[in-house]
């Protein structure tokens, strides 16, 4: 299992996650620990997510990164962060990497679970199938329909 | 600690919730374990949210409720709960409760923690101290800056 | 899996249990978290027992209550409670609830285990199959065996 | 810390339980094990008992004990172990050991826990402190009150 | 499962030891807890080893013995052991017990793990098979080839 | 916390291992995670060594390395790794690293634990203060006092 080469990071969001976990290594299991390397194009971003399953530690390995999480306590905690430093996202925390630096970055993010799981918040919401009902987000976000069916066709499957 | 009455649900989501915790209750501490009570208008909602620390079991003490969660495979798993029947959201995967009855409901929902913590989504994002970047949310949710700022506004803080 | 009606209480210790475990709700496995509903008639009990797997928090849904966990300095710590309360039983600690009011209560009674076991300790003792040796009740009671051998006639399994 | 001679078990019980945990060794703290040394004598037992908080493995030193444990469903598990052998009792639940031998016995028990703690179930249920309301026993073993303040006079504490 | 007698300790190292985990009784299976009886001819040694899954507690039987173990921070920690006395090695460090008096001595060791496992360093480093390639030896002893290869041939496993 | 530059390598080892744990982060508390950049020089090795506490994945930034460990049955699970590859060390077994190649090479190696602990045998061994005594080890590794001496005279600690 080699993750040598950047993901293409040529996408909507400028990123790409390739994780080595137990769905890939099957001896992982068990064993409470997994990995994965994120490129980031310039300005591209690891989305709003979260990892029900386990914390996130990341190391930066090319380039740099505005990285952050929120604590249930609605606190935004962010840094910049560059080649060799590392951040820690607390397990099942909101959080973003982004790429605001000229050129491409890269991280390790390791995690203590072998199947951390991740809930990207915009297709988790949008995307799912079958769909969340409208009322759901209009209430949730106090937004019109008009703009959820606007954001869920940003992120409908592809057929 | 007694929460026998309803909490007022003359809000903007309909919903209060009255949480028995380690921060209520500090004999809970390292018992594992807590429980909340949760009251919905017709038409109320607990809003798309997670606990990122807790397994939570409903149980309907009064009128009737859609619940449903979404898993880490992005598929929304729902269902029409009423009086006596109970349903599960898995630790920390997104979830709801919504009222479309015609008269109000009360949960009682169970923890696996003495403190679970809640990351209310839109709370969690849009009303955030300091404030999650704009670009953050447009990328995440491929939204314009006007879009954001109008949900931040439904969210800000009181001052 | 509904338990919205009350459980027949019409019995010798005045109470009855209605649990929503793992092996009543399969989906429970792994997840670590359960319930019961129980219901007294006015001068029932839950009588002495224990639950070796799960610390329990009971929510009083309607009535009142006595209850009292021992600790295993052998001290009581015990309580009134009333609608909307609640009550911790630490894991593995005798414990009991008495409906001491004149009209029904009925509590909500969380785990934190999907299987949590129940040692009512009266049928423990005295119902197991095989049956415990008299002088195992003699010693450990200190009374003779033909206490021991009245008290096992009442929780004589039925045949 | 010694435990190398046999506890007196010229008392009521005919045993004595002699343990090395964490209040007598803080070093244990956290590591999750501990150990007793029990002696009796011939016709002694270890009364009617639970831990609530381990797993009990018994490796018999001298002599022979008849030793057994009840499940939640109230079979009794019980076997007859002689110098050498090793028997084992699942966490939180009731079991006993008994010297039905001509000679002393003596075992080691280990615990997957620093702190095991013990509920002698006769000590616990009769010389709790305050004491347990008489109707909570005549109720929970379908016994008198008189036979209840007999017993409980048996085990009264020392003033 | 009886370990009653004496394990043969007319071997290299003069020590023997019978274990009861799991892989000997498999109802051990989750429930966390093993033992062993180990016995020491005059002289005999428990070589440097490890337990990877478990903390050992130690419980002098007959005789006496020299105990350590080494921490993280390369302290050794040793003590002179009697009958009756207990020592702890915490999970996963190289520990020994050696013999140093004129008669037999022996010990039941407690684990909290149904599989504890050993790394018995000298057979673990130098008759794993295949073989750990010479030069790994040679920079982590900082000794040479020579050396290397006569420490093996003492552990040749037999053909 | 950066660990951006290569740690010095120009040692006895050629390697060194720059840690990012609970005792330079101290906000790792509890999170049980942690990491290590390692650096080899051609022909350098991370002698074999245990973490107690801790399974480590490792991930090839640069370079190439022969890699091992040995299971409780004394097997070698050896692999050589290449950039972008990663290699897993089950919890407190022995193993190691080797740069067998001709540049230098980079892991990023990543714990489920904040505090993973090392046991680098070389100098747990013969560098332990007080000292093992030397018949432990002639015992242990069958070799001669002379042999034990020479090995603790590359390993005693700086004055």
């Amino acid at each position: 299992m080699a993750i040598s080469k950047a993901g293409a990071s040529n996408n909507t969001m400028g990123s790409s996650v390739s994780g080595v976990n137990v769905m890939k290594v099957p001896g992982l299991n068990t064993l409470g620990v997994s990995l994965s390397r994120i490129d980031y194009a310039p300005g591209g971003i690891n989305p709003l997510h979260t990892h029900p399953r386990a914390t996130e530690m990341a190391f930066v390995l090319e380039g740099e990164l505005d990285v952050g999480f929120i604590t249930t306590a609605n606190v935004l905690i962010s840094k910049h962060i560059t080649k060799g430093e590392v951040f820690v996202f607390s397990k099942g925390l909101v959080h973003f990497q982004k790429n605001n630096g000229e050129v491409p970055a890269v991280i390790i993010s390791v995690f203590n679970s072998q199947l951390p799981g991740t809930q990207s918040l915009a297709a988790t919401l949008f995307a799912a199938s079958p769909t969340v009902p409208d009322d759901v987000f209009t209430k949730t976000f106090q937004i019109g329909t008009k703009e959820v069916e606007k954001i869920k066709s940003k992120f409908a499957p592809n057929k």
